[in-house]
């Protein structure tokens, strides 16, 4: 169900101890998703069906103390920032008006607009109910300012469409607040709710590295990669205008393009020019390369890392990142 | 601002305490819509000034110890309890596709979906980050089960459109949870974060039965009100298929109603004939019997309040929600 080559966390999954404590995040989800009647439970249930990769949970874990991976405020933890997730994917369908996500029809394509809104508004809602749970008002401050930056992230990239001047540094802060600070929240949650508070800044700034390198991948496959395994239309950000890095870098050497991509209508053959032009820019292997340079920046800040956290499982899940594209 | 006739809560204003404690809250609000530049920014300004009777706030800190109203605590937990009603507003207004709230366009009308359901999702987020800061997980718990309440209320209003068989119980319910749980969240904590947690049960019941009595007026009012004062559009309800306590009982006395409001289309004429019909069948009047009825519980459950809270004040909001009416 993963919808991505080569995401399988096959190391931390093979431990006992993470598989276990995934499956108990799944319950936590299912119990959530099944609690509620009707087409939001119908919705909610085919959000968590849908899949996805889980690895915002499994990082939670990961970043916990070892002897505490498994602890009640720990899967809170975990299960909450999964749900956040979701509640994004749910309403993130409603601004893009995606029509398919992971292969499948989007909860706003197949149920309405109407049932999308109210089940990514309740999911939001469980999200915080989940973590509350945890005793640790610190963790539930992490949660909301995370759910705050999601919400102007979406601002940010539907004010940027179409805008070929958006620079390195801008969509930087998009990414960032789009999708590495969830990464960030769910490492940094795993080091509070297990006594490791100590490690929160250090193990946050991993996540942000990897969420900011899988986003960047994310954006790489959009312009290359094979619609029967990303379960994506190609081209979706250019068909919205959302101005991404390998686009950013191909507009530097095909300043021509611009007239393309600030367009708001664009053919189908618009779209297919402009991903064979980014394709033969060398785009594509420079925003690699910047996703690499974060990956290597994740690794420099494991090493500081002590022993009492997965490690060397958290260095195979920034290798796998960068896996998944190559 | 208000949009309704008499709701001044006059006397809490001429208070000192309460109406430096509402400048506080205002101030409070306002800090949070204008920290987002940009549309969201906008948006979430328009919806702070579009006004509306902060009658939940004000609940907040009448039901706080009174030597405690205006602390730091009590006034994050009045801010967020506005900022979630707010949030709710905004998605609402997508939810129904309304135009009007108020007199003035709504946010999904004048600045589209995607602003709208942004816009509440920064709300709601910024709802939990100003209650967290007051330091109390069981109060952050009280706000994240009525934000699930409130999505799970807007579904059961979606999923009984057009259904003339809703009975008077599954109206209550429904208004519960679209509206009196969030005045019972009001009231509770006001009680819970002035270390008046023993009052928490008493008051949040208080605030049930005025949220009830406030939701069967605002029904009352969409059949007969006068849209010049409301700023809505009469008869929405019976546009978008919500069978109300008035319709309801209505339908028991004209059951030939029935085909009309089932329709899913209906004429401007066919909606001026339901208005006349229930107008003459006596169902305005038992609709406000059931209102008086819970705001007579709500008196009941105050007097046996003790007088640290603002017992007197709270009796008058009471009224209040009533003279609206009349």
């Amino acid at each position: 169900m993963s919808g991505r080559p080569a995401l399988t966390w096959r190391s931390a999954l093979q431990k006992r101890r993470y598989s276990r404590g995934m499956e108990l995040v799944e319950e936590r989800l299912t119990a959530v998703a099944t609690a509620y009647p009707g087409a939001l439970g119908e919705a909610c249930r085919a959000t968590l069906a849908a899949g996805g990769k889980r690895v915002r949970p499994l990082l939670t874990l990961l970043c916990a103390r070892r002897d505490a991976a498994l602890s009640e405020p720990v899967l809170r933890g975990a299960t909450a920032i999964e749900l956040l997730h979701m509640a994004t994917l749910v309403h993130d369908d409603v601004l893009d008006r995606a029509e398919l996500r992971r292969g499948r029809p989007t909860i706003a394509h197949a149920y309405g607009v109407e049932t999308a809104v109210s089940a990514g508004n309740y999911l939001l809602a469980r999200a915080f109910q989940e973590l509350v749970g945890a005793g640790d008002p610190a963790a539930v401050d992490v949660l909301s300012a995370t759910a705050v930056g999601l919400s102007e992230g979406e601002v940010l990239q539907r004010d940027d469409a179409h805008r070929v001047t958006v620079t390195q540094a801008e969509y930087e802060l998009r990414c960032e607040r789009k999708t590495a600070d969830l990464f960030a929240a769910a490492c940094r949650l795993g080091a509070m709710l297990s006594g490791a508070a100590e490690q929160a800044a250090a193990l946050s700034e991993y996540g942000r590295l990897i969420g900011l390198a899988f986003q960047v991948f994310d954006d790489i496959l959009d312009c290359s990669g094979d619609e029967a395994s990303t379960g994506k239309r190609l081209g979706a950000d250019v068909r919205d205008g959302t101005v991404t890095l390998p686009l950013i870098f191909a507009l530097e050497v095909h300043p021509e393009l611009a007239t393309l991509l600030s367009s708001k209508v664009q053919s189908a053959a618009d779209v297919v020019t402009v991903l064979r032009t980014v394709a033969g820019s060398g785009a594509l292997a420079r925003a690699r390369g910047v996703a690499l340079g974060y990956i290597e920046g994740a690794r420099r800040v494991l090493a500081a890392c002590p022993d009492f956290v997965e490690r060397d499982l958290l260095v195979e899940v920034a290798a796998q990142v960068v896996d998944r594209y190559s």
